[in-house]
């Protein structure tokens, strides 16, 4: 409260928390803006990236947000949870997908119903994500129209007066990369490979969006790649605090 | 195809099958119309009475339509999944309730989510289920407004043009029993009642509500129940085939 005023950042909060720079670019704005957030919400989902989910944890702590990894059955019919090897090495530039075989089906409406499920055990009204542009080009439940129509469902599901905030849904990569380091967001804390095995393996859609994010800024990724890297012109990370 | 025309009926189904009334309705409904139903799925989501999964399955054998019980994370927070004991022998017409203790937290959004993440997997384009207007007065997941709102999340979310289909949506359970009457759907092998323990209680919520629509429509309930009832002028179920 201020000076008799609600303001939105006092609801109650919960964030989707993934362990990638996306969800913890979206969790170091929700602290910076004061939101009230009660917890930091993880998914198991038959992903093999499951290495994420520690980091999820790992960044939860650092924030001192209360965490819950929830198990959910499978989501079957995606390279990321084992049908099909992992994309490498792919000519990002050149694709016009119009869903990326990563795609998970379904994928953000389960979470996002989950987390309102959740979310009725307590008194928190607002579901924090970092959905973001970049990814809303071919994953389609990355979309604010999806958000939209989602958060309608929600309050007519529940009746709860659900929001679904998004801070980071007109972004690409690098505008993530750039408000990361402005909130001092924990980046080395971060897990961001679809193969899963550390260290990341920079070949993937996943690391090549997340490399070439990092170099258009300017700036060093900080996690460990296992192959040799160019950063000509770019700062190490530490000289970015 | 009939005369080069698509009907709605050849466009591939996946029905949402409880083992319940409802759903049975739906899917003796599908059948009589024509539908291709591809699949009947099935949901353990920490139910009490998971016993009407048993009954799911013999009713989808019954129809010979391929069943799949999805294991779900146990959705929290209801007297169905054990927050509290199941309400007994209330007095249903006195009340006012805006939500049933019996709601599950957003239920039917995470069912139609994963129901539609498992029709990714194939073709099917319309999910089939017996959501009705007797359960939408206090379960507001069950309502038309938000099946609409689900339909249009679901087909931002997937950009396959998903129809949820329900041809119960304007019944109260007296129509509904007709209907299964009149379809010969198999009523003995259903299970309604919240408790789970064979045979039923006759006093749950779920119990009453099934027992007064069977006496509404002058029919006696096949199934056994753990207290003695009162059937006057009701025929018995085997008269009505």
């Amino acid at each position: 409260m201020r000076g008799g005023q609600t303001r939105v950042q006092d609801e109650p909060a919960i964030i989707l928390l993934s362990g990638g720079l996306d969800s913890v670019t979206a969790l170091a704005w929700a602290q910076a803006e004061g939101y009230a957030i009660r917890a930091a919400l993880s998914f198991h989902y038959g992903q093999r990236h499951e290495r994420e989910l520690q980091a999820a944890t790992a960044i939860a702590a650092h924030y001192g947000v209360p965490q819950q990894v929830v198990e959910l059955a499978p989501i079957r019919g995606s390279r990321l949870t084992g049908d099909g090897a992992i994309p490498q090495g792919r000519d990002l530039a050149g694709l016009t997908e119009t869903i990326a075989p990563t795609y998970v089906p379904n994928r953000n409406m389960i979470l996002l119903a989950y987390a309102a499920a959740h979310a009725l055990l307590g008194d928190a009204t607002q579901l924090i994500g970092g959905w973001n542009a970049a990814d809303g080009a071919n994953y389609p439940d990355c979309r604010d129209e999806f958000l939209r129509a989602t958060e309608t469902a929600l309050r007519l599901a529940t009746l709860r007066h659900f929001t679904i905030v998004r801070p980071l849904i007109r972004d690409g990569k690098a505008a993530i990369v750039r408000r990361a380091l402005a909130l001092g967001a924990p980046i080395p804390l971060t897990w961001t490979c679809y193969v899963g095995e550390a260290p990341a393996c920079g070949s993937c859609d996943a690391c090549q969006l997340r490399l070439d994010a990092f170099r258009q800024v300017g700036v060093r990724d900080p996690l460990p790649y296992a192959v040799d890297l160019e950063w000509v012109g770019c700062r190490p990370y530490a000289e970015t605090g």
